[in-house]
């Protein structure tokens, strides 16, 4: 078994963590770590579960350690810390040879690290021996994106192929983005906020950088260009994106259907869902309530695939599970493309 | 004082009419129409008030009537009619001279029925003088868009001027826009419905009539092309929309909120706002909750204008009150043009 | 294999009902009926599916028929029916020989009938042997109890011994309580409903048949009041429920908190739940999103243990889910109970 | 005009006394204060707006002082001052000549401070002479009750002449109840939270000194027993109560109801509502969002008056805005029964 260590890990997307590596067959959870807060007590003491499923019993008596490598025993780390945080810590583990699986923003969008979807650009993650030789680092950082860019992204591979030129995207995102206390209810029972901060630029860029090339030492983005508008809405979990997709070969919604029921990932892992893509033909789905536990909220599911009135454009619905593929699910499948192509040994 | 009556008085926006124009200075209700089930009763047995207001005292005895010529004494009627129902009763109050201001959707893309709203295109009311001789009708029908419509061409009028080419729209819209009971809470607790069915083409193509040129026998319509994705959300009232527009004169953000903030209503009178668009600042507003009632429910609240990074493209937030500038305030308003231009008199 | 039937399958209980018995190790579904408007279709058609797990595909083509014993191949049948339909039908079904399982009010209250919750008096199961010759079926009706009333008398069975008084409850029901049409969303976002027709006589008179005696021959009723005010709240699922108990024997709060953690079901099988109430220590729960679902649904969760200010009262909270542990999965229970007991074979 | 400061002006509750204050008749805002992260800076700068109001434009621009008397030109304060700096801060207001009309729990229950609702016990006013004797002060501080007593005190009083013997009080109470940021959305979307730290404990106590008899130079508690079981729900204002209360003379519901529609408050004055209780027959009255707003907030709506199971026990269920009628406008009218009884002089 592999030793995994979460850093952030009494948060919202460290709770999913602690979830979804309880009982992994490659991972065991071997430190919690978290701020000088909780640090020194017991994971069950400082951690207010806010999950339905129970806090693992093995957990709740676990000692909470400080994210130092000093204190983490671990072979790889995954990593829900604020992005200031994760920008002084996640090197430090790096260096002391370990992986770091992270979901924060801070190292995203360097050169040498790589931005990861597997279904999307597993080979970019050979970026990381030029990390390593860069940085004279024993480890290294791999990152995986921002949630509302994930389930984005995943629907603009398979649609490639069809010469994508411009991204028109309305998001309507779930209060548990921001975190357990991020979004006061006082701000979005009956109501919506047109705003969601940093999160516009995110979306515009991260994709280009997913679906650019890798030329066997660099990332060439992608050559288009997204236009993002994103609002919180009163939904607990489950992004809701509203698309349009200008495509050089102008496809039929039939052909941007097919393209997305045939989409496979690129590898076949514990957490890795059987249809990465899930079409729905009822003129009312994706919805996120209903939808976003597909594929163990794993899959994105997409519906509404019509033609716009605008020319060569095509519009559709997306939904997934922001907590799980958008965030913590996604630097597990991480760290499952890690294993499967030799980076990192059961 | 001119005499109204109400053609589906028990509904929502029948309520609302009621609201709007019990106490208004011009109009006074004379009769309250609704179908089979509730006629011959009194108003307040059959109607159940769901508004936050009282129902006016004066209102909970009146009896209702069925919706025909023969038991509604009015100079007006404000019809809050379902569409296949305003089909069939709206021409028989025309016929009989009354002049019918309608909500429904029946008559809207008429060539000879005035599409109206007061503050975007007050000249097309002349189209009635053309209705009643095309027709041999002594009174005549006009009417006002839909909710998602209304908020959307009020903002679009002032960037008229700039040469606008394009229009991509996403929306919120509010529960109430499907009537009392047309959302199940199970439908959208946790949750939201990216589906509303039949709004898509009204907000694609109701604009351009609106925005189109009345050349002294007919509307041309506006020469720009509108693609719009309708989503429900888990608000009371209050749609929000997210609008890019492409314009041919690429004017920057600070020029788009100069011509919102000094835009003008054409009229003078009870209902109208004294800004039909207000402007904020503020990095997260407007939000349905704490800006729908802005100007009695009649102003639309814009911000957020910003450049899009798809070229000549201008992004911006706007929320109005869907059953009050989108609906009942809607068809007053254009009741109080009428008055002021001396096609209904006091 | 037991062949199981669903009537009134196409409903938010129906589907509950297939969702337990498809896969279940017993049962198997044989037959879905409903009404007329859905007769002879297939159900993939006529049900809107309204779960976040998939509809089970074997059940997407089945042949939807008329809840009649004529069309129903079932050993027993599970009804979901509303009240005034199951008045009729179940009767036809129990003189066809076939056992009902019913979540219908139409016959809990019958003399002849039990009202059962296998861990509370799975011993008045025996009223069937009257029921048969009463009646002269060769079948039977077993009935389960409104979904308010089973959490609550889960809750006080374990009292009883203390010699129970008095209760008084004020309840918060979720939506789904109602049906997926049954709670407009206009009526409960930013709002609730303090009132559920017909709710608190059932919640005030099902418990005392429940923890009646059986004498042998027929149920002697608790001799102890209840007082119940019923609420809606904007929770999908899971009511809760504010409990005051006045005991003869004055209990602790620890004397109370053991009783609940050591009441254990009087039967193993695949739907009971380990523990049949689960006792929470922290301030703040039960809480329906987060406890609804322990135990598969099936375990009711209590805390918040304390004395009241008025003499010789318990107050505590109580979460279950209403239309698991409150509905189909209490018919189901009751089947495995019958199988349990030799009513009826594999 | 008497000049009015507000202590803890940016929270929520200051913003509704400003709300309030703003254009009243007798007082006129003299001074806003808060803390040292927001003195000396303009209240539009520091204070975020979160009511559907706009912002008083002439309150924009003031300038935000420390809650000192030095700084605070007032012939009477309102104090929404969080508990423990209210202990601190009230006393030298009093001290330095001022009035303090408090909206805080911290002098709540001392012996020589009213707890004031000019409806229930006006006469308690005097308690303030004895105040200024014992403490030496020329001032003197008013308190008004927590939201939750405020609603069921009010109720309670027109029950008094049948002798209350005991009260049993569940409440769902309106998230603005804990300031803007107090209830995180991920809390209470599709959820409830069972427990309000602190609640209970003020709502069994603090109408025992309301309904209790001031003798001339201290207040005698009423005698009787409360018990309170306090939920939040996801209601933005408005706090719901279901109440049970035994009465000696065990009255009829139309007894209750005749007592609760004659009820009349002690003063008429500006904030003091016509009604302070208004009663509704509507099986499914009051709703907090339907009724919250009923005498501009300041009335307790009441309805479901009926007879309770146990023995000589009336239930029903009472709706009170808890931020106006619950705070901002309790203290408001606290103010306006000083001006009313002569001890603050316009």
């Amino acid at each position: 078994m592999i030793k995994a260590g979460v850093l952030g890990a009494t948060g919202m997307v460290g709770q999913r963590f602690i979830e979804l590596l309880n009982d992994h067959p490659w991972f065991e959870l071997s430190a919690l770590a978290a701020s000088e807060r909780s640090a020194g007590k017991e994971y069950g003491d400082v951690a207010k579960w806010r999950l339905d499923t129970d806090i693992p019993v093995e957990i709740n008596g676990l000692e909470v350690v400080l994210p130092d490598p000093k204190y983490v025993d671990a072979d790889i780390v995954f990593s829900a810390l604020p992005s200031d945080v994760a920008k002084e810590v996640e090197p430090k583990f790096a260096e002391a040879g370990c992986i770091v699986a992270s979901n924060a923003a801070a190292y995203r969008m360097e050169e040498d690290v790589p931005l990861l979807i597997p279904e999307v650009n597993a080979d970019h993650l050979e970026l990381v021996d030029r990390q390593k030789k860069n940085r004279g680092w024993d480890g290294f950082i791999v990152t995986n994106p921002n949630c509302t860019t994930i389930m984005m992204t995943l629907t603009l591979k398979p649609l490639a192929e069809f010469g994508i030129e411009s991204v028109t995207i309305a998001t309507m995102q779930a209060i548990s983005g921001a975190g357990y206390s991020g979004v006061p209810s006082m701000a979005i029972v009956d109501n919506l906020v047109p705003f969601i901060s940093g999160e516009e630029p995110k979306v515009e860029t991260e994709p280009l950088k997913l679906l650019g090339a890798y030329d066997g030492s660099r990332i060439v983005d992608a050559d288009f260009t997204i236009s993002a508008s994103c609002h919180r809405v009163a939904v607990i979990d489950g992004h809701t994106e509203s698309i349009w997709v200008k495509m050089k070969d102008n496809p039929s919604p039939e052909e941007v259907k097919d393209a997305f029921s045939n989409f496979k990932g690129s590898i076949e892992s514990p957490t890795a869902p059987d249809a990465p893509i899930m079409v729905r033909d009822e003129l009312d789905r994706p919805q996120p309530r209903l939808d976003r536990g597909k594929g163990d909220g794993m899959s994105v599911t997409v519906g509404r695939i019509r033609k716009s009135r605008l020319e060569d454009q095509i519009m559709y619905i997306a939904v997934g599970h922001n907590t799980i593929r958008g965030a913590a699910g996604a630097s597990v499948l991480n760290a499952e493309l890690m294993v499967d192509r030799g980076y990192l040994h059961k």
